[in-house]
């Protein structure tokens, strides 16, 4: 089974939690956006999909994917997940198990938006330049208040886990492990002082993005062409003077 | 089966769109922080659960939802709405349609979070007084710019709809018609003035709003002292300032 993968080429945002998981399965996978467009692919292929021109249900926005040779097309990230999650091996297969990650991942979710208005504010439509005073405001509370608040919640996850020690969900690695390695990565490059600071009392979490960056098929990857770097156009932006807490 | 539904008791928040489903399928559910605390309920039984006294995953945040008699705590309000959706009859039973009513939901799910940042761009723990200045920016972006864009989006979906004429996923009335029915009313309180402009290019989704609210079961609902009316400290507040769009 060939997956296509439906995402802005030249970053991470929210497709790489999707990426992740396919790498982390050796999935045979298409990153649909970043092949050429001379060959039928490229962004003009997403654009297609994203004007509804041949879905009953177009997406609301990417990352979307779609089974090679079928009609659905599955978008947002938690429910290509959900989907993803039993045939990729990264989820337990009983529906509590599955129910119990998904919520995870959806709480990641919403740790990420949060991440992404910390220097957009006002509106993802208007430049950084233009809200920055508010992003300082905001970036302020988000590190001093809700930064603690998901790092002390996974935290937790992870010590009360007692299927497995070590990780989120489940006895074995699920999606959700992947996706706060992510988080993790990317907290570190947006807010390094204030990582610096707060990785200290997660000792849980920093030793869980270790292991996951330690998976050889996740090791492969991150040193591959394939992962786009962060850089300053994603959901994750180092502005210094954003990463002022406390 | 009885259902137990945690969340404040005195706004509709988030609780709200389960409500409506467990309401529209005339559920046996229980809305336990509402309940008196002398009987074991109330809101401390909600804060016993949230501060993971008896669950292994506790929830991030309310609402929470357990099948009385079990253990296991489903959070995030679209995952509660996945999994009741097949027992309560409000979803297609096929993986593919409980898919593609997950991914409207979850849509619906942003939305909300938008609707809620309009007059908390800064962060949750601080009043609208203090982030008055900055609210009154995000509301003109929001009222300019994305309103328009969901509306349209959920408007466009409704006619694409193959197989029902005036519903958003299958061939039934699903969960998802009962939170587009959520979140009309709630901006209509929100923002009057915006909606009754816009509302003029979006007859689908006025049309299911009306159609859903004419119920039976809603509409007895509707009518009913179990309804909290809309009010200041709920995510749909009415702040005159902030409805002021274009």
């Amino acid at each position: 089974m060939r997956y296509e993968l439906y995402y802005w080429p030249s970053i991470q945002g929210r497709g790489e939690f999707v990426r992740l998981a396919l790498e982390d399965a050796s999935a045979d996978y298409v990153d649909v956006a970043r092949l050429p467009a001379r060959k039928g692919m490229g962004t003009p292929a997403m654009m297609r999909l994203l004007e509804g021109e041949s879905a009953a249900c177009p997406p609301f926005a990417p990352p979307f994917l779609r089974v090679a040779g079928t009609k659905q097309v599955i978008f947002q990230t938690a429910n290509i997940l959900l989907f993803l999650g039993p045939r990729l091996g990264l989820v337990q297969k009983s529906e509590a198990g599955r129910l119990s990650a998904h919520q995870l991942q959806l709480t990641i979710a919403d740790w990420l938006t949060e991440v992404h208005d910390t220097h957009h504010p006002i509106g993802g439509g208007l430049y950084y330049e233009e809200q920055k005073r508010e992003a300082k405001r905001r970036s302020a509370n988000f590190c001093a208040e809700r930064l603690p608040k998901f790092l002390g919640y996974f935290e937790n996850i992870i010590a009360g886990n007692p299927r497995w020690n070590g990780g989120l969900a489940g006895r074995a690695t699920s999606y959700v492990d992947l996706s706060i390695f992510q988080m993790i990565a990317g907290l570190r490059y947006a807010f390094p002082r204030t990582m610096a600071r707060l990785e200290v009392e997660h000792p849980r979490l920093v030793a869980l993005h270790q292991r996951i960056a330690a998976r050889p098929r996740i090791a492969a990857y991150l040193a591959s062409k394939r992962r786009i770097p962060f850089n300053q156009s994603g959901i994750f932006r180092h502005y210094p003077e954003l990463d002022v807490a406390g």
